[in-house]
């Protein structure tokens, strides 16, 4: 089997596949600039550091990092105490796509609950509490939740606050894997306030925030958004690999990407894009494309030998090859052709079956 | 005491304050075409690979990290067993400078050996040979050498050669720490045949390849010189949270590095100006520079209140406060200019004292 | 609710709380003879040894640790590698009853998989081979099983055999947790062939093996069914503060546990005598004893007040609260009197319920 | 060369290889009555606990562990914090007697000094302050020295004094390791209150307790002379591998132990024996012994053959081959009898010369 249609421009498998951003990269380069201070010292990440206290309207304490484990491992790092556990679904970016950095760097255990959709919910943090006060057991400390999550579904402002309010109740702070916080902030609104009801507002504690998904070249931050869980943060950055010497370039990225709301809008196209090829792929029933996204993501199935020709001709990940599953993600320059150059793809597989 | 003279364009802080070299900054937006797969299993990251076993003459596995840090912890990560040692100075970067990542995320003990210039000699291995084969000492495994070291000197081809001899006979690895390998291989003639001699050639077994200080943004490289020593490290660099998704711009960097020996002649071009510098302020004896630069940085001793109104006209770091010694670094893009402007700060506070 | 009848002299606490065979003692008292040189270089161990090496019928060889936590993180340091994972039960001692320490000593993950009844079948395994060559997942590299298990179950010699053939066909190696192995080869026979069958003859690669529960005061195992796989062990030993510098004193009471079958006679005793509280007790059906123990312990329901009354009156503990289930364990010195006494007080709550 | 006398009755290798002081192991032996809990919830350990505070005339917080490595991990372990550094000598045992096991477990720089004697003096914390508040560099946190030290010099408790008052000024810790500490506390009068005069009078926040040295036979403790620092110390402890389950038979030997001042008493037969040696000896003027021992320990050097045959007739350790320097170590349970029959070998040996 062969596609006769030209693929799409852009791929479907990830949105780190996409690249930069016109704009941010013409920050970059901006930022060239004759000499700069080392290791923060600059301009740009005074501003950077300034824009993201704007964008939480609060005093918050920010630190770049070079990617996204990086910035997981530095947000617990910094909270974690000897012989605690992280508690976070077994669907977690840091439970199952981190190749053991937690255990590594941390030296912490993570309990990794089962979950439907990605979510935890604060029953399972009562689940584990009967752990605290016992010797034996490595002591819940942190709770991280994902947002968005890594099976595409979203946390509402209120069930982000009722987990805070669970765990700040058992004495556990709450971490917060931003990697895909732009596409979650779309689904209210696209603006800073929307942002703030599922991060700040709910009462989370430490944020990975993530630039790389929403159009920045490379770079992540963690956002202590209560600063004094940060006190050590730098220490422990450089400790865990993740000081970059020419962090100017990091810096005025993000300057950029918050200057017009960029941040925003990218987050917001991604998740039109997966909802247009909702839109435009649900007519084939064997897909099973039964709900609209939530944010970039679909997990329709695919049986053989449609998939793998389809794969050959724009390639995208399996998901989950004993169900059939397979993911196709949209990114922030995603565009209808793009879509519609898939669609007819799809069309051409699954109609000669 | 406040200069007259206008500072110069760039500074003398460090190589790191340096931005990224024009042709390289244009490799990177010309990289930002469409989409290409992520974590390196794109065109650019398979180029760059290549380049590197062009640039050693041979069939070397390199891979990719962030940050100078991170190269060091991947390249000992991946050959350190438990219950084991890397040998290295006092001076050393992983001993001093790495806020303890490798004690953390190894959890090997260093060995540091004082010296007076930086560098180990074979005798320092026999020294620690005693240790080997008694239970109740960190057994010490991987030989741990910068070039060119943290003092500013270089070692010759011989040097390591002997080093790594001594090292293999005595059943160690040796990791050469390279951070400024271009500024080392200006020393020795600026091509590859030069960087070969005192690496591939010289018998060291891992290298940690500094780009940032040789101009470029952002990424450095562990280079297997025995590629086998490299078979698990693209897990172990994704567990030390080294793995980039955007691979592509790292990798760009470094094809346009080594396109027409831009990474040699920007070495090269940094230990000039050192040279240059030395040269126009040798004669103020109070500096105290009795010796020409090997590579690209000066250790002048300078009185107060001079030595504060230098730096508060043109910042440049304390070496060693007690002993009034500052350091000043050259870069890939300081001028003559720079050196002259410099310069004529630098008359104005001496000989006003 | 207060029990009238005298409680019985032993606890059915953990076969924890039971002290040390009067043979044992007198071994060790023997052993206090003049001086030993220390670490382990003294007759007592190299006996020990020798013993260890008859019991398995091989060449095998066994390190001494403090204790069993100690035995664990031994046996796996030994022989993960960086980036690589555990596959146990989410039951597993060493996933929720050793405070993390695999996660900070070994930093490495530990992928626990649910369980009905304690145990890990091929299916479990082949269900995480798909995590093996992606660099993004810790790589499954030891299973680790436990013998008898946490729930008091007991894998045949047929079962290890099939969970090594499947972990050896995936290139894993099999780890056994044996904190319990007297109780196991109790039920085989109580004969080193019992001993064997479920151990190297069924292919298991590394053993923690278990003297504490079987009568000794202190001091466990580490057997390398597989002698090669213990090369580094002494070094790595030390490492993890498990180096005992007067070792003589547990060696010595290894060699007494195997003179005449010891630690086979007391295994069966604890379970003989778990059996005949089973049938004492059996007839309160609100107990839900359905089925006799395989082990040293029972799992029964007691309802409020009477457990706590039992409890006042002969303490045990809790096993899940929300169930109502608690734990009775037998251990080596557990008499028939203890029984007939316990017995008697489980009646008089529950008859008068 | 061989000796013709009767080698004596034990050994001058080690204050390890003496055994188990004959109370003490009588106190073993009555603990084994019947049951008790595990993990410390017995009366003994209770007992043990209060003899802490008792001996310390304050309420300290004690935990026991198995080993000294252990102590000493468990000590550290419970302050320091990510990205700090453990100050010490390069003699100290925590640097190279350990196998690395503060770097793996604890994942923190040891920044071992210089020292002629084995003493840390307040300049050398002065020497290491302007590390602090740079965040390239592990930030000095903890001073560690040991009491003894590793070279057999004692600290004043004018000395330690110094030591805590300009760590605190710097805002550090003090841990002592006190392997040897009944051997220091003989030096100011064998009595508790000469213990406390250079411990917790001097200011020393967390202290490893040695009791193996000093005629028990395994279990060290972890003394926090500030309470709340070991706030955490029992998840910790189980986290690295120390929790005892049958902790009875540890506590036991330290409530007979403290009991009549049998500690107090055993450090000063130790070290009365070693000045025995030395006065039994040192008319040899080749061994080099110019004064009298301050514990329990001598240096002397011999040379070829005389080392050799004397070694051969009754055991004891080089101390630096290349000095021709060995080290000839008294125990608890030294006699004049093993004096003199030792000295008529040395006799023999260096008179045949």
């Amino acid at each position: 089997m062969k596609i006769s249609h030209q693929p799409p421009a852009r791929l479907f498998t990830s949105d780190n596949a996409a690249g930069v951003h016109p704009d941010v990269m013409a920050a970059v380069v901006r930022a060239n600039e004759s000499h700069a201070l080392a290791y923060g010292l600059d301009k740009y990440t005074m501003q950077a550091k300034d824009a993201f206290s704007k964008l939480f309207d609060a005093d918050v304490r920010t630190e770049f990092v070079f990617g996204g484990t990086g910035a997981n491992i530095l947000a617990l790092a910094c909270v974690l105490k000897p012989a605690e556990a992280v508690v976070c679904t077994a669907w977690s970016h840091i439970a199952v796509d981190e190749t053991g950095a937690p255990e590594r760097i941390l030296g912490a255990k993570l309990i990794d609950l089962p979950s439907l959709d990605g979510k935890l919910r604060p029953e399972d943090l009562h689940s584990v509490a009967h752990l605290r006060g016992h010797v034996h057991h490595a002591q819940p400390a942190v709770v991280s939740i994902t947002q968005s999550t890594e099976l595409g579904t979203v946390y509402s402002p209120d069930e982000v606050r009722a987990i805070c309010e669970t765990a700040h109740e058992l004495e556990m702070l709450v971490h917060m894997d931003g990697a895909r916080l732009s596409n979650a902030a779309a689904v209210y609104g696209a603006t800073p306030e929307a942002l703030r009801s599922f991060t700040i507002d709910a009462g989370v504690d430490i944020l990975s925030f993530g630039g790389m998904k929403a159009g920045i070249m490379f770079g992540e931050a963690v956002v202590f958004l209560k600063p004094k869980l940060g006190d050590r943060a730098e220490y422990i950055r450089k400790q865990i690999t993740q000081l970059n010497s020419k962090m100017r370039f990091v810096s005025a990225q993000y300057v950029e990407l918050f200057r017009d709301g960029l941040f925003f809008q990218l987050g917001a196209q991604a998740n039109a894009m997966a909802l247009a090829l909702y839109e435009r792929t649900k007519h084939h029933k064997s897909l099973g494309l039964v709900a609209p996204p939530q944010v970039n993501s679909l997990y329709p199935t695919i049986s053989q030998p449609a998939r793998t020709a389809l794969q050959d001709w724009s390639f995208f990940w399996d998901w989950d090859v004993a169900a059939q599953q397979v993911r196709w993600m949209t990114a922030w320059d995603t565009t209808l052709e793009d879509i519609e150059a898939f669609g007819l793809g799809v069309d051409e597989v699954l109609n000669s079956n």
